[in-house]
Formats: C-alpha cells, structure tokens, sequence
C-alpha cells in the first residue's frame, strides 16, 4: 500500500477501503507516515469529503489508536452527551447527576475551554480540590459507586486523535465536519458508552455558525455513531445567546446549583430538562420523551440530582459544601455594572464576543499555557427582546484586575445592540432534531 | 503573516498577494516553514488552483530562491526549448546546434530520464568524454564561445523548485498544472534567456494524456513567462507514438546525426526544423515563421550546424569524432527482433509501455540511483499506419542482458496493436499553438 495513492485517490475524489485508512490511521499514529502526507490528505479529505462508510472507518480506527474503556459488567447503560461547545454552555454539570440519580450510568470525559467557548474541565475544576484527572481505575471506581464520573481527556484515549488535532491546528484543516466528528465520536465512543446525546450549537457564538453547517455535522455524527452500534441523537440548538446568565467558570458552577435546587434560569432549565430526558431515552430507560422529562424533574424536585451531584464531587476529592455554601467557591475581588448606553430593546447579542469577553477577564485561555482563573465572568442580565434604560445594567462584571476589565468592557459593549423597536420573536433554543436512521 | 491562514484562504479558493506567496516560498526554502503545512498548500493549490498573478509570483519567488545566470552582455538574443517529455523526444541535440549555427545563443540546462521518458542529459552523456556538469563560469564559457551550451541542473539554480518538488512526489501534489508551469518556468528563466519554444507533449506517451490538460499547461506558461519579460510560443505536439525511429541513449545520438547530415525520419526532421524556426523567431532572428524554417533548413545542409554540435561537443570535453564516426558510440552486444505475431496493419502503439521497456532494457532508471546504460534500446522499423506480415520484424532491440530483454519483450509486444484494416489518416504532430496575448 502506497501513501501517496492514497492521497491521490482522495484528491480525485475517490474512496478509500477500510484497511486503507487503518492504515494511514495506524502508519501515522506509529511514525511510520511522515506529518507531511498526512497534512496533503488531510486537505484532500477537507475539500473532497469522505462517504459514510470512510467516516467510520476513520473514527473506527481514531478509536482504536488507545484504550477504549469496557464498562459492560455495570447493571445499567451508559450513555453521555456531547455539545460542540457555546458560551454560557454548563449543561453537563446538571445532566450528569440527573441522569446518574435516574439509573443510568454516565462516564463523561470532558475538555478544556478553547478559544471564546468555555470546557466543562475549567468549570469543575472551580469547585475547590475536584479531581478531574482519575486514573482509569479511579474513574470506574467512581462510576460504580454513584453513577457518574466526570474527568479529562487522557493520553491513553484516542491517541491518534490529539496528534491529527495538534497537526491539523497548523494546516488549515480544522473546518472539516469529517474530520470534526471523527475527533468528536472517536473520544467519545472510547467511553464505552451505549448512547449518546449531541448537542450542536448553531448561531454567532457557536462553531457552526451556520444551521445547515450544523445539521450536516449533526447528521455525520448520528450516523456514524449509529454505524458502530450506538443509540443516537442530535439536538441542533440556538447559540444566538448565552445560555442561561452567568458566563464564567466559579459563576456557571453556582447556576448550575440553582437549576439543581430546582431554579434557575428557563432557557437553561428547559435545555437540561429536555437533555436528560433524551439521555434518559437513549439508555433505554424511558420508553418515551415524555416520561424522560418527567423523570429528569422529578429527580430535581425530589433532590436526588443535588445529592448525586455531591457524592460525585466527594467522591472526585472537591469540597461538596460548597455545593451547599456557594460562597464557598472562588469569588471575584471586584464588580462593576456595565450600563446600558440607551434606551431600546436588545435586539442582538454577539455571543462570541462576549465569550472573548471572559476570555480577557482572565477566565479562559488566550494561549494553551494560560491558567484560568476560576472566579471572574459575567452575569447576563439584559438578553435579546428584554427592554433596557439608559443606564441600566446590561450586565455585571466579576473582576479581579482592572486592566482586564478595561480590556473586557469594549468588547462587552460592542457586542450589545440596542434598537428602538422590540425585536421579533426570537428563535426557539431548540431548531431541530437530527434523529437515527431506521 | 500566518502561515496557517494562507492555507485557509487557498483552500476556501480564495486568491494570495505576491508578498504573501514568497512570504511562503522563502520560509519554506529556509526551513521556517515545515513540510507538513507546506504539502497542505499544495494540495489546496491542485485543488483550488491559482490565479495567474498568483502562479507567476509563485514562479518568481522559485527563480530568485536561486541564482539567475546573466548573460546580458552576449552580443545576441538568447532562447531555449522545453519539452514536456516523451519517447524518443531527443530534438534538442539538434536544436541547439542549429540555432547556435544561425546566430543565437541557446544556454540549455536540461534534466534526466524521468519515468518512461528519456532525458537530453543521458543523451548527451552516451557520446564518449561529454561532461554535463560545467561549472558556471565553463558553462558561459562555452556558451559564449560556441553559441551554444547543454549541462544539467545544479544546486544553485531554483533550489526551493527541487525541495518542492521532492515534496510533491511523496505527497500526491505533482500533477497540478500550475506547481508544473512554476517549477519548469522558474527553472528556465533561470538561464537569463530573452524567448522560450515550449514543446508540450500530448498523447498516450505524455505526460498530459489529453489534449485539454496539454493546452492548459502551455497556455499558464506562455502567460507566465510573458508576464515575466519573455517572448513565448508554445507547440502542441502529439507523442502517440516514440519521436523517429531511435529510442535508447546512444540510439538517439546517431540519430540526431542523421538528422544533423541532412537524413533521419520525416517526423523527427520536420519537428526539429520546426522549433528552431520558433527559436529563431522569439530570438527576434528571422522576421517571420518562414524565414525560420529556410534559416534552420540551411544551417543543417551547409554543414554548420553539424559543425557547431561538433564543436560544443569539444568544448564539453566530449569525443567528437564520434559524431562523424557513429560506431564509436556506445554500441550494445546483442540485437534482436521482435517479429510481428500478426499480419494486418499497425493501428496504434502504446508509447509509454515502449518507454518504459526502454527503462527495463536498462536504458533508463527504475530507481533515482540506478546508472543507465548508454547502448540499448530500441530502432521502432513499423509504426502507426504501416502495413506488416506475419514474422515481420516490428523493431529491433539492442540489448545487453537477455534477462532484460525477457522483462522487455512481452511489453514491447503488447504495445503494438495490429488490426486488419488500414488505419484512418494519423493525426498531425503539431496539434495547435498556444501564442502570447498581445
């Protein structure tokens, strides 16, 4: 077998046959085939796509360069949900605990925040002395015992993809949606896990800015899941705005423990809600949509979710009381309002630019080196379609350096609009399910 | 500048600024830039293809990686001849002669046997003493002195094309037509010549198999080349069967001799007269295509272009004698041929599998390091259209091995096509031209 036949054939637009790709997968994840072949077929593959059958061999072999973890000997299924990343975007804090305390099994490895988008390992990590970093021994002892495990990526999981990640980041081959859900369904697929929720975001603080861009990767994605034997679903939602108010590690925390208490901001605790009940429907354990919301509530109201939550927070080392004692999470020295510059209504938030915003606060990372400071961000408090005053807070600022803050606030600013008339009706947060083929 | 968003932009079709493209060609030449993002700018150019501002910065910047030979102050105009390469494509032996012999100065830097293709180097190189490795002052000094000059590439002429092209081979990127018009352009304004007859092959021993791609690639070299300061013409020639009757090193030679005596095969004959009429005429020599052919015809019948091959020759330390004396010429030990299996017509041959039985006779390389034997090869007696007899011989191979010429003989057959029926009128050898715009 010939790399550069390889490469040619891709180029031509033909297809390659499963061994094919193992073959580069393995060569390249082996040092056998150089970077520079695989780049010049990484940029075929980005302009000529790849039919179902090669996405799956792709992911198949993406998933076969580690560890795939085998959680079979566990009473009940083990399902995850995956979201492409948003601003404001916490959900998984609550779905893990609601789903563990409904009976399912939820071994979630999580990433770090990139770019103007936040990662739930930062999140976590703000609870004081959580361990996201389990060995493999650890995670599943912590599984076992309550149900869910929440932990990073490892270096033993999808080894191949980190170095395609790390090379395609200098290469001008990130954009693929091929390459995008292979990287996605490779990770995730090596949790052992029985199904899996998507959650793919769409709007101007999402990856995918556009819908139909959105639903392709969706469609890949659910696909290929259900090629390799996996219950799927994707959910294609609205990242026109953050979701729920608070944007920043320590802050999402302390929100997600209102929608817990059973609270919350509607847009976030609709989003769970309706998340945990998919969750719930792909591990089998409802028969129904239906009776998955109404499991995901009951385990809120009746405060099983809280108490799951907890014991997997002792249980990963982290200070459970602060789930209790908010006050017990990092807080910033400083707030200041950030007042509305009119009078109107806000007709538009640019969300990726108040996802930089938090970035310039401190909270998240500039460069990959960057530490993250836990306790600075933004409360929303003016969203699209609210009415605002002249001087009226559009939101609040946690600061911890005023230099930052002055970085910030431009930005915070711009990304507001204000116009006179009220907007229309804004888009429901939920655009469109991307269900399995039968 | 990044170099990763100069990918992007290539890849989304879009168009790079001159600055940017030598940004990109210094960096790589300086070993700034990695193969790995360089072979993904390739593949995003044989995809997107370039504009022709972007393909003429990109042969620019490949020129001035290196050193430009001046001979500016030579007191006439000086021209080249590329060819695309074919099988027995050996016109520039004579050329160059003729041209010199009619007034023009002709610095010919030339390659070796690539694929199925001969090379003018191994050519050369089969008349006893010739050396093709002339420093660069030699070189102008024969240049100078006789008109004419031919040596092979050296390390200082466009050193990023080499490195590109080392590049390209590994990773599926040699057939844009745009990085070949770049890395044979930039190569040959390297010889500071003022015109440039571009014989681009086309047919079933060429490299362009099709016409379209043929007159594609002559039409992005005349434009670039006009671009940069050059009188330009390019003839579309057909290469569906080998150029005369010789295919083999010192085969070729004597075969140039005959054409240099005044004798050799019509085809052969016509084409060479035919592009020294186009040297003569891009070298401002003649005033037009007529004057040209009558020019070259009379170089050939008083003997002076002879004598100024003989002289080169001389001057590049090679035998001359040879070139009156052709049997002092590399000559094989053993001849055989290869009898017709059928009576009829000869409808076709399959020039590249002739190529390439040259290439096993050993001939040519199969790998870069192999050494090339200057005797055998092949004399092609029956060619498309010609009427044969059962056991009449098709050609006659001159071999040095009979293992060799057992790997040879099955292709050589298989090659021939012989039909009953006389075969429609061939097709002309010059197809069409491809000129400048004025």
């Amino acid at each position: 077998m010939h790399v550069t036949d390889l490469i040619r054939r891709k180029r031509d637009g033909g297809e390659l046959q499963r061994s094919e790709i193992e073959f580069l997968i393995n060569g390249y994840t082996s040092d056998t085939i150089p970077d520079y072949q695989m780049s010049a077929w990484l940029m075929a593959v980005l302009l000529r796509g790849m039919t179902r059958a090669e996405l799956t061999a792709l992911t198949e072999s993406m998933l076969h360069s580690g560890q795939v973890l085998d959680f079979s000997d566990l009473p009940a299924p083990k399902v995850d949900k995956h979201s492409t990343g948003g601003v404001g975007d916490k959900t998984s804090l609550v779905l893990a605990p609601v789903v563990a305390a409904g009976g399912l099994y939820v071994p979630m490895i999580s990433g770090r925040g990139l770019g103007h988008t936040g990662g739930t390992l930062d999140k976590l990590e703000s609870i004081p002395g959580f361990n996201v970093n389990l060995s493999a021994d650890d995670f599943r002892r912590v599984l076992k015992q309550c149900g869910a495990a929440m932990i990073g990526q490892t270096a033993e999981i999808a080894p191949a993809d980190k170095r395609l990640y790390a090379l395609r980041d200098v290469t001008g081959t990130v954009e693929s949606p091929y390459l995008i859900c292979a990287s996605i369904m490779s990770k995730k697929l090596a949790e052992g896990i029985d199904g899996l929720v998507l959650d793919v975001k769409t709007g101007s603080g999402a990856f995918m800015k556009s819908e139909k861009d959105a639903i392709f990767l969706a469609e890949l994605m659910v696909e290929t899941g259900q090629r390799l034997g996996k219950h799927m679903i994707a959910l294609i939602t609205s990242m026109d705005q953050p979701l729920g108010h608070a944007v920043g590690n320590a802050l999402e925390v302390a929100e997600c423990i209102e929608v817990l208490n059973g609270r919350g901001p509607d847009d976030l605790c609709e989003l769970c809600n309706l998340l945990s009940a998919w969750m719930f429907l792909v591990g089998k354990r409802v028969p129904d949509l239906e009776a998955g919301r109404e499991l995901a509530q009951q385990m809120i109201s009746s405060g099983k979710a809280k108490a799951k939550f907890k014991e997997m927070v002792s249980l990963q080392r982290g200070n459970a009381a602060a789930l209790d004692d908010p006050i017990l999470l990092p807080r910033a020295k400083h707030r200041t309002d950030i007042p509305s510059p009119s009078s109107g209504f806000v007709s538009s938030i640019m969300v990726e630019q108040i996802g930089t915003a938090g970035v310039l606060l401190g909270g998240g990372r500039e460069k990959k080196e960057d530490a993250v400071d836990p306790a600075v961000g933004m409360m929303i408090h003016k969203r699209p379609g609210d009415k605002v005053s002249l001087g009226e807070p559009l939101c609040t600022v946690h600061y911890n350096s005023a230099e930052r803050l002055e970085r910030a606030r431009p930005l915070i600013l711009a990304s507001y609009k204000i116009s006179a008339e009220r907007p229309s009706e804004k888009p429901p947060l939920v655009r469109r399910l991307v269900e399995e083929k039968r």
